[in-house]
């Protein structure tokens, strides 16, 4: 990992993570980001008493500001940092995912600190949330507010089509970027930017292993048209110092009801 | 517009835009920020014999690099920087809309300099995105690879989720957007962030205007309730310095079968 490049910056403010609570979701990749790092957070829904009601309140409303000033939010997942805010002193509050994440990346040394690469590894994690929102779409063709019920024949003919052209396509890439990095000199298979663990990287690992429990046939089947990709760079981002002790706690949400759902009619049959 | 602060900012490399040719595209939300600032690009697929080659050997190849020992590129478009690349000589190529916004936003003096509103400016950015996504997958909600035709069906259902639940949903997150810039003294209705022209206002704009092409009669009854969005912004930013001769210039490209399409059946009845 890139080591932070001043003692400022190893003083870390309070995040906090506003996000629906009891599942992984968009949440996830956030969590991931500052658990990889060994930067302390709050994860407000799960473990703030009313801690919801307080997402809601700044990531759901529809006023004119989300709060301490900062203008609104379309919706959770946000990042509030305490003593960020315009003023320097209040809270600043910025929301969208991949935001979020090139944010942190700049303050808690999961990215790294040249141009060219701190923006291969957005590119990277704006990718990988490509392919997580499709997958949401898998049982969702239609709207997001109906029931996966009744759209469930829709849902079919859409999980076929994200299964068979648009995962294949998606990990070609990220197999090619790592093969693109070990070829360059770096990351042994295990990086996909650099020789250190990057957001990418846990991004790129978290669709792999949602991918994993929505479709485990379809993912069985393709492994070994990409054995660098399950092989050393998913099971490494597994063992890696920070995040180990986090996937084995508490904290690490089980996939339920939320992007990745497993129904097994939408698997490879 | 925000000054770029330094001489050296000033003297732009001359940047590529690669890009499907024929159609706004995503390729647009790039135009419209290099065509605000003023800066000088190439749009190689159109203006260059054989650009589309180049496009498609960059953009679009299946190998372990996209161009100039830069790192595979997952589709179109990207941006090519000559003389940004990691050796300090050869280009950058970087992909992913919102990144390559990012990264001009930076560059070329359409995005504040203060770290939050560089985020929110993004925020915004990413948010618009979305709905253009959205927005092409109300005539594709199956497969990106089939016709129109063969899913017109679940297109019908699609349409109607978006027009009567997304549309709403996010012309009001970017008017409150408008309402709070303004009630903290910035913007005069006409920006979204602060008191000049940034990328988020000429990518809220493209999505605002290809949704007018799209459903006419929709955005049409949206207007009332809307009055700000669609009054001193859209009409604003088409006015403003650097867009207006762009916007009436044979460059402007006109909505064909790319993300906005019009299809009579999908708009309000």
């Amino acid at each position: 990992m890139a080591q932070p490049s001043s003692k400022k910056q190893r003083t870390h403010p309070q995040y906090e993570l506003l996000y629906h609570p009891g599942i992984p979701g968009r949440g996830e990749f956030i969590r991931l980001a500052l658990e990889a790092a060994g930067v302390p957070y709050t994860d407000t829904a799960n473990e703030q008493k009313d801690g919801y009601s307080t997402v809601q309140k700044i990531c759901m409303n529809t006023g004119t500001e989300s709060a301490d000033g900062n203008p609104p939010v379309f919706s959770p997942p946000a990042l509030r940092v305490p003593g960020a805010g315009k003023d320097g002193k209040s809270a600043l509050i910025i929301s969208q995912t991949p935001n979020i994440l090139f944010y942190l990346g700049e303050k808690i040394g999961i990215a790294p600190e040249d141009e060219a690469s701190k923006y291969h590894v957005q590119q990277l994690a704006l990718t990988a949330l490509d392919l997580n929102n499709e997958v949401h779409d898998s049982h969702h063709p239609i709207a997001v507010m109906l029931y996966y019920e009744d759209q469930k024949e829709e849902s079919l003919k859409k999980a076929k089509d994200i299964r068979e052209s648009r995962i294949p396509k998606f990990l070609s890439y990220f197999s090619r970027t790592l093969q693109h990095n070990e070829k360059t000199g770096g990351g042994q298979g295990k990086y996909l930017v650099g020789d250190s663990l990057t957001y990418a990287d846990t991004t790129v690992w978290q669709v792999l292993d949602g991918c994993m429990f929505a479709f485990p046939k379809e993912m069985q089947a393709r492994k070994s048209e990409f054995p660098d990709l399950f092989g050393a760079f998913y099971e490494g981002v597994k063992e890696h110092k920070g995040l180990k002790e986090y996937l084995s706690s508490e904290r690490r949400l089980a996939y339920s009801m939320g992007v990745f759902r497993h129904y097994p009619e939408l698997d490879r049959q």
